[in-house]
């Protein structure tokens, strides 16, 4: 068995990789999207990170995977009390690492450094690396203007159509060592995009300088996870983006985000009528049941996805032969 | 009746001022230490001025009166399992203040505008102002070098030796623009220096540039309330600090801190025997019950202030006549 390198965020990537870190434990990395990373109340909030810390660590919530489960409000209430903004922030738990961050960073730590020790206290043996040290931020590009993508998830509750994204900083930012380390890895298995919204999760970190050219360079197999099952996505609003954008709804428009990148694709067993579609674009595909609501499910589909790398994989070996 | 200007801070002041506030409302002004100020995590806590708050606003814990009641730990836990200090900070109700006073200070706001919003979200209608806007810092001097007031106090426990105090920036600070409107209002009726300990609460107030001088100056009343009872500090380290200094423990000491500044002293009840000895340092004296267990016993004793300032003020009056 190899060494695997998943990219995510959001709670349905945590979830994945939580069950490919289950089944691989210290041969995983997860590189995890920053592009929606925000400044609060003078603190630096990495959504995508924290998450994906609480999710690995074993503490997140059942009901709200964003957060650690167990969360109370107690900042939260007294900073309204005392006239602070009513905008909801993450609840008390919720604010420990940011708060560690922000003096980790102004003490000239990068966020690899912080997010690595993290891990080491909450007995994660995973590497979880952000896809750059370097500041990226997603823009939202609307009808009304561009947004940064916490403005416009926070305060204008995605609203507005979205006409495209922009990532700010990707084209000169320098992906993380830990993560150019993990793709140089000679024991790499596979690459997994994990299902996630592909405008401000996987894109981001697609875009980061050098990031597609590395993957194809590399040459291990490179699978994705569709985020979307039918014609919904199971959370956020990857649904309605691709409605706006003009992209037909459903996982083959995933795919299709991915081109030219990606050797193989998992659909939900909902879509198998698709899988023929799909394959059409030139790639390896695969139906399963990718609904994960227990434990055994993220393990189960972590095991199909590195099955169906190692299908992808033969093939791509025999092709090269 | 005319305005009143308290200097103060810590519980015991915090106690007094609110009696003070309670009988007199918007006429009070209340001038709090920030010399104790510190950095943690990267925000700015001030804790005598949220001890003021928290009590004037009538939200603090009655165990713990530097705090709001019903205080929780849920940062502080998840903190320490991040691996960050493990140094004890204040509860998560605790962080709100800081937070809002960090960023409001970060945008360029002052110290007694942000303490002047908070006051108004709360309903407080006294107006309390930090001493300066300016920093001070109270280094205590000890045996094994000088360390800011916070860290002998924190990281210490207060264990070395006190050889002495030094009150950095002091020199240089402006006394808040508040505080100067209340100490020249045409019917300012006194000053009051509420019982707390004398070196690194009430001395760092008087010891902003220009302080004393304008104490003076103004001709009102200045009336100091003993922290110390018998040979004891109801709370903190005053009593330790009184012994290592060489002082004499007793209320007298306290009263020879200030010689040359205050016209009155007020001892408590049990020090009745000391009424003449503290009298021949050429003030008025007088013993009350100063143990302030209840929100009567505070309004109790700050009338009794208040009137003990009007028999002081009548002396002067006719000395100067």
């Amino acid at each position: 068995m190899g060494s695997i390198v998943a990219l995510g965020g959001q709670v349905g990537g945590a979830k994945l990789a939580d069950g490919l870190y289950r089944l691989r434990g210290h041969a995983l990395t997860v590189a995890v999207n920053t592009g929606d990373d925000y400044e609060h109340l003078g603190l630096s909030f990495s959504p995508d990170l924290d998450t994906m810390l609480y999710t690995l660590a074993g503490i997140a919530s059942a009901s709200a995977g964003w957060e650690p489960e167990g969360e109370t409000q107690a900042v939260h209430n007294m900073i309204k009390a005392l006239g602070g903004p009513d905008r909801p922030i993450h609840g008390d738990r919720s604010l420990a690492a940011p708060l560690l961050r922000t003096e980790g960073l102004a003490n000239g730590r990068t966020l690899s450094e912080i997010t690595a020790d993290f891990c080491r206290r909450l007995g994660i043996t995973a590497r979880i690396v952000p896809m750059s040290d370097d500041q990226v931020r997603t823009y939202v590009i609307t009808e009304e203007g561009s947004i940064t993508f916490q403005d416009y998830f926070m305060q204008l509750a995605c609203e507005p159509a979205v006409r495209g994204f922009q990532y700010a900083g990707a084209d000169t930012a320098r992906i993380a060592d830990g993560l150019i380390e993990a793709l140089h890895a000679d024991d790499l298995e596979a690459v997994i995009l994990c299902p996630a919204n592909p405008f401000h999760v996987i894109r981001p970190i697609l875009e980061v300088e050098g990031m597609k050219e590395l993957l194809l360079k590399r040459g291990a197999p490179v699978i994705a996870v569709t985020p979307i099952i039918g014609q919904r996505a199971l959370k956020g609003s990857a649904a309605k983006m691709m409605r706006e954008l003009g992209r037909e709804l459903s996982a083959r428009s995933v795919a299709g985000e991915y081109i030219r990148l990606i050797d193989g694709f998992v659909l939900d067993s909902e879509d198998v009528t698709l899988v023929d579609s799909v394959r059409s674009l030139g790639i390896d595909v695969v139906a399963l049941p990718t609904i994960m609501r227990s434990i055994d499910d993220r393990v189960a589909l972590a095991q199909e996805v590195l099955d169906f790398a190692g299908v992808v994989r033969a093939r791509m070996d025999a092709e090269a032969a």
